[in-house]
């Protein structure tokens, strides 16, 4: 087998690639009519001006329960001299929207008459017109109800309604056919080998298109194969406005995309400077629009926000809605290299009365960073970074009202951490919970910056053998803080099923058949393990990948599981949850650090209540396994 | 036909009648679960946790397009001291996101090697797992990847995808059953009769129910029987969550609903003190929450959206989304009646650096005020009105980005106007215009005062005979403006088809048998018909119906149609509109007067070049009729 790779076509920036993009796309008309129910219209664009057909009133009509009179037979009525008109002659019943009878010209409310011998009694004369809404009051006919290009919504059909509008034209949705390739690529509920890759790419960017008005159709997933690639490439390209080819636009060997559009028609643009996103491509293929997308999910994701989403506005004759945006304070510097523009995805929470912005994760593939991403910032393509303290700007992926009310907890991970957010969520549906896994020193500095409402920490005290205490006392001395408890845990190494390499304790980490994997610095975990190999005299530089660190307890449960490590320290319940074994090491105390000031929030007022009284939250906790809940909810500290 | 009339059961404040209803919903919990697939599940709420079942990546996978290699063999390789690693044993071509082969531990980037006879050449060691994306590195198996009660998005399904979920648990959607009631309504693009009212509101409420995220049935229009109603309810009470009775609910004959309730289960509350929207019914049958909606669309609208919404929320298990709200400066005053809490309609501009916002009409049957509005106002129960000039807040209907891209038009009403608001859209997609009919003078002062862009304004000076300009030098002296020519129109007095009365002349307005419709004071026709009467030495009170007023062309042209009045001034091109005729009276001069300050906004350069330059907005107002447009888009004065 030849390999042949490409080198990118074009690298250029992303306002030139737009530039190019928008050039192109500006040729494209909103999309012909087609006649739908007005009752089916919600959320469809109109395709024409909709005017009234009929007025509304369609006719006078009474504007209140009552009776319709004539005003000229009402003149002289007063306490002293009621006026009586007779009933079906003078004066006829109406209700709220009844048509006024023909000759008559005014309605007396219901309140102010007595029924009196077939006829009712008036102590004030009326003037003409009085309470009743004249043919048109609300929409008179020939008048715009909706001009071309509007999105409809629920107030709308009830105005076409009732201006006599039955059937409308709307924009013809947008088709955008998508094609997966890759011969490693299986659709969602196959069975998985290795090397397979579940496609979630088409349905999450199906689903945008969904989203933004289009229509969404997916071929199967085509092979590694550059003329079976072509032929479904041209005929999307005939049968739909849009085409979406999944991957294989970047340089790899089975990279086919950008010979094949080259092929059937023109490559527009071919890389772009940006993080994540690089290996785009765009196209043309008869003049229908063609986007390859990268196979990272995060870069696909943002890459078809910056290219599809104009393109299918603009065939819907509307404007992308512009996101939310917000200032916030970067909590941490960000590094950053010159010449490629990068968008951050960050975290957002609102800890006293400022809104603090922490970075996620930055891969392209780390969908799970964009999944839990409450923002995105821009790094320009000349920038070296951004210091720590900086005010930004930030695009919001959730509403200001939603990350207001989202306890925002940075410091140790723990399993019983993703149960407690479940279940905040469960019982107090507008409350969240947002964790960034920092370690325990990390959450205790971010508690300290005001970066946090909530920190988990696990740190011990060699000297004191406490818990948490002692860094407190250290790092937030004078600070008006609680410490509550939410759970004691068991640390250990983790070791695959039937403990091939024999592991017994923490001396076996100095064999040279064992390879360790660690955790990062400013753990809990990492302290206990150094605290370990201290009591025994045993030196870091003889452990295998004593260098190597994870950041999360299933983070080591995975990586001893997959084989690429023998053993790492974590907790039981990580080696439960992946049906790996188990040596215990110490049993340690997990505990919740929160501030005084932001106790009395009520979201923290739900938080605490699920931890000091929800049976239901202690028993999800327990079948966890690996956890002592004894203390749960107790304040083991306060200053 | 005995008429039997109800009292309100209740009349109690918003906050009593919320609690009532709170506390009753409180009681419903979120609604079991359904299974679907995750590729369908954009917008449904989870109903339990989703957890990962597989990890993600499912096994190690390059990072890179490029050789995975053993990083041992890498040592020592320099670029005086190239090391060679053969292909295929040594090392073995990869592309970003393929496993890497058992054995092999750390990828080198194609950019890095050189191929050479069979075999890489590397200039650099690399070190262990270098360019691996480790498996589990997005999402570790087991890991929460959505609480429960979360609206699940693209990136949502994406995630789930990924992590071995392809089917899984949401909330049953609410099924609401929405009922029409009433003898007079008639379905939409049925023929229309003398006081048939077509059913707008049950699709109106039914599309929020959609919006919203439940299920909208309805049944067939019950007609004005008791037993008929009881039974169509209790049947849609057995089969819905929630069941919506429209109209009937308030205190006319054939209000049967409250009874109807009353007899199958538990009236909660009935009647609130709020305008719009006081005859709502809240009640329960079986445990089954019934709303009896006013007929009035507007108070229909705003009052489901009071308790319909937290209903339907609270069985998805989600929160209601807080509509964003701003600071806005009222432009008038507004008076209120204390005793009832008012929810006003407002339209909100922003002009210069200042959000404007301007009442529109009140009524509670009024649907064109709240589909043109821009948000709402609270008037709390306890207040007599609101000054002009007081900060008030507003509830936004429309996004405040869609706000700040509308051109405000005060002043008169021209047909034409319709026509450049859609044209606008059409061809500026990202650009509104909104109009407020408040007459010449009205525009003319909202200039001053900052509270347009724009103003229609046609005001005939008697001295010069010129149009507008006078009234600028009057009002606006030293205000940089331009006044830019729309079109000439002819004005007249509309007659009925045939013209029956035989009018003939201005003169005619004096006969006993001819009643006469007005304008109100502050417009330009207005003005043009005192000035008419002036000339010709006629006495206002001579005039039958000089007192009644409408306010636009086409409220005049309804007027005389529908044969309440038999003749007003106004517009040929709304007497044509109409199919009525016409006696002509004046060609007079509309024009649109904008401040220099805000001519270069791109929304008013926008608006300028349709006026100036756009061939197709031209021929339609043309073919209104009535119009001349020579001077179109021309500046007849500017200081």
């Amino acid at each position: 087998m030849i390999f042949t790779r490409r080198i990118y076509q074009t690298n250029i920036s992303l306002e030139e690639a737009f530039k190019i993009w928008l050039e192109f796309i500006s040729a494209f008309k909103p999309l012909g009519p087609e006649e739908i129910p007005v009752v089916d219209s919600l959320g469809r664009v109109t395709a024409e001006a909709v005017q009234a057909k009929i007025s509304s009133p369609f006719c006078h009509a009474s504007a209140m329960d009552g009776y319709a009179v004539r005003f000229i037979e009402t003149f002289g009525a007063s306490e002293t001299n009621p006026v009586r008109l007779k009933l079906h002659e003078q004066a006829v019943a109406v209700n709220t929207g009844d048509p006024i009878p023909t000759g008559f010209n005014a309605v007396i409310m219901i309140e102010e008459i007595n029924l009196v011998d077939n006829c009712i009694e008036i102590t004030e004369a009326v003037t003409p017109y009085k309470h009743i809404r004249p043919v048109g009051e609300d929409i008179v006919q020939t008048e715009l109800i909706l001009p071309e290009n509007h999105v409809i919504r629920p107030v709308d059909i009830g105005a076409m309604l009732s201006g006599g509008n039955h059937k409308i034209m709307v924009r013809r949705k947008p088709v955008v056919t998508v094609i997966p390739t890759g011969n490693e690529i299986v659709e969602p509920g196959a069975p998985l080998k290795t090397g397979n890759i579940i496609d979630s790419n088409s349905y999450m960017i199906g689903n945008l298109v969904i989203q933004w008005g289009g229509e969404f159709r997916r071929t199967e997933v085509v092979q590694d194969n550059k003329e079976l690639l072509k032929q479904k490439i041209l005929d999307a390209s005939v049968s739909s406005d849009l085409v979406v080819v999944l991957a294989g636009a970047s340089a790899g060997t089975k990279d086919f995309t950008p010979n094949a559009v080259e092929d059937l028609g023109t490559v527009l643009v071919h890389g772009i400077n940006i993080k994540p996103g690089k290996p785009v491509l765009l196209g043309s293929i008869s003049n229908k629009p063609v986007i390859g997308l990268p196979g990272y999910p995060v870069a696909a994701h943002m890459t078809f926000e910056f290219f599809g989403r104009p393109l299918i506005c603009r065939l819907l004759g509307i404007e992308p809605a512009e996101a939310e945006t917000m200032k916030a304070m970067l909590s941490r510097h960000v590094a950053s290299s010159i010449g490629h523009e990068e968008f951050l995805r960050v975290k957002v929470g609102k800890v006293g009365e400022n809104f603090i912005a922490t970075p996620v994760g930055r891969g392209a593939g780390a969908l799970m960073t964009l999944q839990r991403a409450d923002g995105i910032v821009q790094v320009p393509a000349m920038s070296e970074g951004i210091a720590a303290g900086t005010e930004i700007d930030v695009k919001l992926l959730r509403s200001k009202g939603e990350i207001e009310n989202t306890v925002v907890c940075i410091g140790s991970h723990d399993n019983a951490l993703d149960v407690l957010a479940n279940y905040l969520k469960k019982k107090f549906p507008s409350y969240s919970m947002s964790s960034a896994h920092v370690g325990s020193m990390g959450g205790i500095m971010a508690i300290k910056k005001s970066e946090a409402h909530v920190a988990g920490t696990h740190l011990l005290d060699e000297q004191s053998g406490e818990y948490n205490i002692a860094y407190i006392n250290k790092f937030l001395k004078d600070v008006p803080l609680k410490l509550i408890n939410l759970a004691y845990r068991e640390q250990g190494l983790i070791v695959r099923k039937g403990n091939p390499k024999n592991i017994k304790s923490i001396e076996d980490l100095m064999r040279d058949d064992v390879v360790f994997i660690n955790r990062q610095p400013g753990s809990g975990t990492r302290l206990l393990t150094d605290k370990c190999l201290r009591d025994k005299n045993m030196a870091r530089e003889n452990i295998n990948g004593y260098d190597k660190e994870e950041f999360t307890h299933m983070g080591i449960a995975s990586a001893v599981m997959s084989g690429a490590t023998d053993t790492g320290m974590g907790i039981l319940t990580a080696a439960i949850a992946l049906g790996l074994e188990f040596i215990p090491i110490a049993n340690e105390r997990y505990d919740l650090l929160i501030k005084k000031e932001h106790l009395g929030m009520p979201m923290l007022q739900a938080l605490l209540q699920i931890i000091t009284s929800d049976n239901e939250f202690r028993s999800s906790v327990l079948s966890l396994g690996g956890y002592g809940v004894s203390d749960m909810g107790k304040a083991v500290y306060e200053q």
